[in-house]
């Protein structure tokens, strides 16, 4: 029973998020029912990261079996062609092994974090960014995000809803940058408790605004108490931008 | 009476394009609407650059007249404010000379178009740039490129329904450069044809493609034919990215 794994890209906007629902449409419903129209078998397809409504990916992983094997190029073009017009697209298709993964074989996940700020909402990018109407500090930002990198326990930055057993994760990259008109920051980990990444941008945004000092970041990480967590970051400006793989 | 001067950034994808017309919504209808929902005045709004259907702006520039004064941080936000939803932002609005027009002053106008190649089709940027699922010979595209620029008769480039009395126009800049996943083209010119850019970039792409030499994009301005020109790109591709004054 050959295992194949993806990699997609797509545009959370309509979607209620990776996971199926029973609430709208979400990408894994998607991709099932794509699968299932060109192969004709019923699967469950297992996905790195169960980004939420909105959020996007330019790299997410998948994995699924089928009981007939087909080649890769042809699993690749024919949910490219069978998942028209949801926006969502098959960059790749490989062979795995029958023990692999998406989920539980990731060593890393990539994470994007995009804000842009100015006095205009914004019209190209109002579903692929933060907008923000007061410019923010970004040398306050850039001197508070290190506290968050290494092992701590994010209960602060995790939702209410999470699942994971433990709250102990360790963060391998926090970085911010400024590209063109927008602050990105970029979020690398193993793995992310359910919300994390947009509570970590949220409390760094009160940091931008001059609400927390930067040593409040510490302070609020530290008190392992969800109540210290900033505001929320919306989900449009989240990207899935690579899962690593041994 | 003042007059006002506003850079406008939409998502052309929505509009029929930037011109009033009876058969969908424009930018102009909006923006028109929307000055007279806060300011209860009717007025006609100019553009610099009247896009067609799908295609974007960062930086059109448009003036209006109205009867009562307002500050222009008011106007911009205002406009903001009454022009939701539509994906239209006003990014300024400035005072402008009584005699200025946002179409007739404007010394030169900078589009972009963007072409991204690969197998599979653009989720996240499909409404902003042309797929293209083959891959383009980029070095060809470059050494063709030069020989637009400068006056010249682009009857070949010119839409059937331009309606410009003369085919002459001087092209300051038509540029091919890589960025990331991207082939961005960027053209200049104080103006442009009906459809130019479209018309150069799908006759710039027949020469990635190799079907056509470098040569024949020359052998194509020459021969001021329209049928020698190659497929029209498509709109999405396509955004003014910004327009000059004195």
């Amino acid at each position: 029973m050959p295992r194949y794994k993806l990699i997609l890209e797509y545009d959370g906007t309509p979607f209620v998020g990776w996971q199926r629902q029973n609430n709208g449409v979400s990408v894994q419903g998607v991709i099932e029912a794509t699968i299932e129209a060109f192969a004709g078998e019923r699967v469950t397809v297992t996905a790195a990261g169960r980004t939420d409504a909105g959020v996007h990916a330019r790299g997410q992983v998948a994995s699924f079996d089928l009981l007939r094997a087909f080649p890769t190029d042809t699993v690749r073009d024919a949910i490219n062609a069978h998942v028209r017009p949801h926006p969502v697209a098959a960059l790749s298709a490989a062979e795995a092994a029958p023990d692999f993964s998406a989920r539980f074989n990731a060593i890393k996940r990539h994470y994007e974090y995009r804000v842009i700020t100015r006095r205009a909402p914004l019209a190209l990018d109002r579903d692929q960014a933060w907008w923000i109407p007061q410019s923010l500090d970004i040398a306050a930002m850039i001197e508070a995000a290190p506290a968050l990198i290494g092992q701590h326990d994010f209960t602060t930055f995790r939702a209410a809803e999470c699942q994971a057993k433990s709250p102990i994760k360790t963060l391998d990259e926090a970085r911010v940058e400024v590209e063109g008109e927008s602050i990105v920051f970029n979020f690398s980990a193993r793995s992310f408790l359910h919300s994390q990444v947009r509570s970590m941008v949220g409390s760094l945004v009160q940091v931008g605004r001059g609400k927390w000092r930067p040593a409040d970041l510490r302070n609020a990480l530290e008190a392992r108490d969800r109540a210290e967590c900033g505001p929320l970051a919306p989900p449009s400006g989240l990207t899935l931008m690579r899962v690593d793989y041994l």
